[in-house]
């Protein structure tokens, strides 16, 4: 067995690092959205011509973005959100949203404060995890069995 | 043609009645979540029985929950999601990424203020208002072709 | 908002009786296999002819029952699976499975000492209960918002 | 033309290594739940935290365990369920359901005194074995025309 | 329950006639082909204009009866496949093939003879039968759970 | 039988009018896109705010109306699109494409000399029709199974 | 590109060998039926026991059999059908339907005498050939563009 | 990740190769049609027999390279359409259509001056560009998040 693993949501922290390096010999194929901040937010206007209007500017570079999400998440078995400690973060629940609706595994990130504000996330997900380490302690028992020591 | 519209997100103001008061005469269907907060919260243990921890509270309600929501937005045609000036509303966004999984036509209402947290939200919809009149006037348009005046 | 509701498992108690009854003023439609065990078990052999075999004959008889059930089932927007207390009950489970790929909303209700066997089912379940009384309770709130004084 | 092949149910007896060593020299791909009985109950605890209640304890491992084994069928060509001789069972059923809603070719292989128990989930199976060098023998035949001897 | 059941196959006896007769007091919605065998052949021609070459004249009759035919079959529960003593009748075991792929309850009405070479729809059926009597029976047992006497 | 049929395409002629008068007496449902130019043009920019830039001003618009279009053709048995003699008409492609990925049954209505350019359209099509008197006896003969005299 | 093809239909000649030898130097992969005919009437009753009636010694093998169909269907961009001269030949339309079910495409291989009674299953075709070496001819034009010199 | 790109539409230009070229070394796969203009116009007659019939001539040739457009926009994960200057070009609107309906990521290129009549197109698009250079960053920022200087 191999699974394809989507990680979306916060791209402030190393997180997505650490369980891609803690999977490192797992037969598992990673995906992410673009995480560099300001390529994510200019990338339509920059390719397809400038915007006066903040909306339109947002609107097209989301869209660009879109191509890479939905492959990501159309092509994953599992699907990783994780909620940061701070910002909106509604593209994180828009993407848990979409994967539930496609019948994907979820796996929810995300620090305790946030646990009620979850709630509705967490009814989708398979599994909630306070620590990347823990994704990757998941991810090793679904291909391997093996427990943590 | 008639259309089955569902409401969802922020539930602290009335925009639902001034969607539905003002479409009163036009061929549509209604749903929406509980919008009842306590009852919201409380419904999983109040029919299955307590818990002392608070995930475990808050996910029996939520799946409860999840079966009004889910019936809600594959039914819908439409599926309204409001964004109000509070709160994380990660539930708005989740169900908003589960209508755009399945096809949905979305309308996102939301303040001007929330613009850029909600770009991806955005990409995803076929019309962004701010407020419920809007709302209406599409709906009027989409079965009557009928603008305001 | 209406639900059609599918009522599986257990044939030898009054449990659907109990939540039709206790459901009767809501926006409900239900329905069910055939629960009388003698016409289920010898349907096939009455209609299209003796078998020899055991096997053969409740082949016959499994396959006309599954007419009803996959339409039971495909059009149900929520299932009720009902685990008595005794024989195998595997084709409540597999309606369970069957439910659960379709997507359905499950209930689950059965004994508390079936807890443990159970588990792979309840994971795919959005309510596990013990009573009758709390499948009327959860309906209600679905459809209505109430919940039990 | 090659077979994926998930090996479902009972996990006490060696019947999963008879499959796959009689199959060994055909173009098949096997995957299976995890078959560890301790490690299947108590993946959840051990990777994201104790419960004091059962219930909570059970439904947190299943839902792991559910990511292998949704993962395992929707991927399968062919799905064969084994029901021993002992225990309830019924994760072995609601797999055999799971697989027929998703329209996969289902093998049963079961000991003749559960035939009547087993008439539902046989209804929805294309052969029911009670030995596993017949799976064996028509993996065989289905990859390569060749019978028994 | 209501069940949709589409009528496919022989157009030459009123087998048709006997099982909605039959079936008058059940709540039953049936569709059929047409079944004149001269409008089905010449439709087509009739109304989109002459071809000089049989193939182009059966093919555009073929298309509008497919219009039909295509409706009739996914809007059903139940296909009745009736295979008749004479013809090569390749449309009816089309049908068969069309509503099998898609998921449909497969009911084939057949005389002996042709057992054998029918194996594989039968195969794909949930009920075999020789009689339009036997389909009246297993349409009033699988709406009321009634057996004839 | 009912059908549910779109008419897609040109709105310049009374087209549309000649085949709901033309088939009043048959079991139809008719639906279409807004008909009315300026209001299609202008429904975005109307309801949700002036554009300085045309595109956005169309791509608002289009949207909206995509709202209608989509529902109408997802709930369609029977997509009829025609084809006028002038203008580009990309939509009416479009709406025919989209209807062929759903499986729709699609007639298409044009003038001869498009023959050759509506090629691939035609490939998809179950009819080609050049008078909507001809898409009148279509329908007729679908549902009622008579031929024009 | 690269194209599978299931070879569906008539046993008898040597139809397949002439397509996979005039094709072996294009990008595709061929399946095809199990076409030794005595295998395929008896690999139920040799692998899973001896029947006394013929309707269920041929049952237990069509089922076998369907195991490979389907997968063999179900994985093809292209499904070839083969109608000799002789038999009933009901499980070629069969694969014909239930190809046209899921959308494949389908290429119809006939003697010209069975024009007429094939107008429904070339209705639903892509292509209608009379020989081997045209569906050579197609599937070189589909892949590289080359047509026959 | 590696993504599969489908180049439909105008055939007179090398967009195609512009587009392939300045891709060369991503992780792409291209599909396209045929786009030698007499080859796919007359590949239905060349290799199935001739037509008097201009109709049917066009007929047979479309449904040829229907094989090949369909496998290439449902194996695709972004659709790119091009509208030139010149022709009816309905089938790249048919295509864009398809494409939509099964939720594929649309790109479309066209000059400025076909923007008001390719709005229904574009409102279904989640780029619209003039240049093939733009589908180049497009996919390059895609693949590896880095965006032209």
């Amino acid at each position: 067995m191999t699974l394809s693993v989507y990680l979306s949501g916060e791209i402030h922290t190393d997180w997505r690092e650490q369980i891609i390096e803690g999977a490192r010999d797992l037969n598992l194929r990673f995906d992410s959205p673009v995480t560099d901040h300001d390529s994510s937010d200019d990338c339509g206007v920059t390719i397809l011509g400038a915007e006066d209007n903040k909306f339109w500017h947002d609107h097209k570079g989301a869209k660009l973005n879109a191509i890479r999400t939905r492959k990501g998440i159309e092509d994953a078995d599992v699907v990783v959100v994780r909620f940061g400690e701070k910002y909106k973060q509604w593209n994180a629940a828009f993407d848990a949203g979409y994967a539930a609706a496609l019948g994907k595994s979820i796996i929810v990130l995300n620090p305790p404060e946030h646990q009620h504000a979850l709630k509705e996330v967490h009814a989708a997900a398979l599994a909630v995890a306070e620590e990347p380490r823990q994704v990757v302690e998941i991810l090793t028992y679904v291909l391997t069995g093996k427990l943590p020591a």
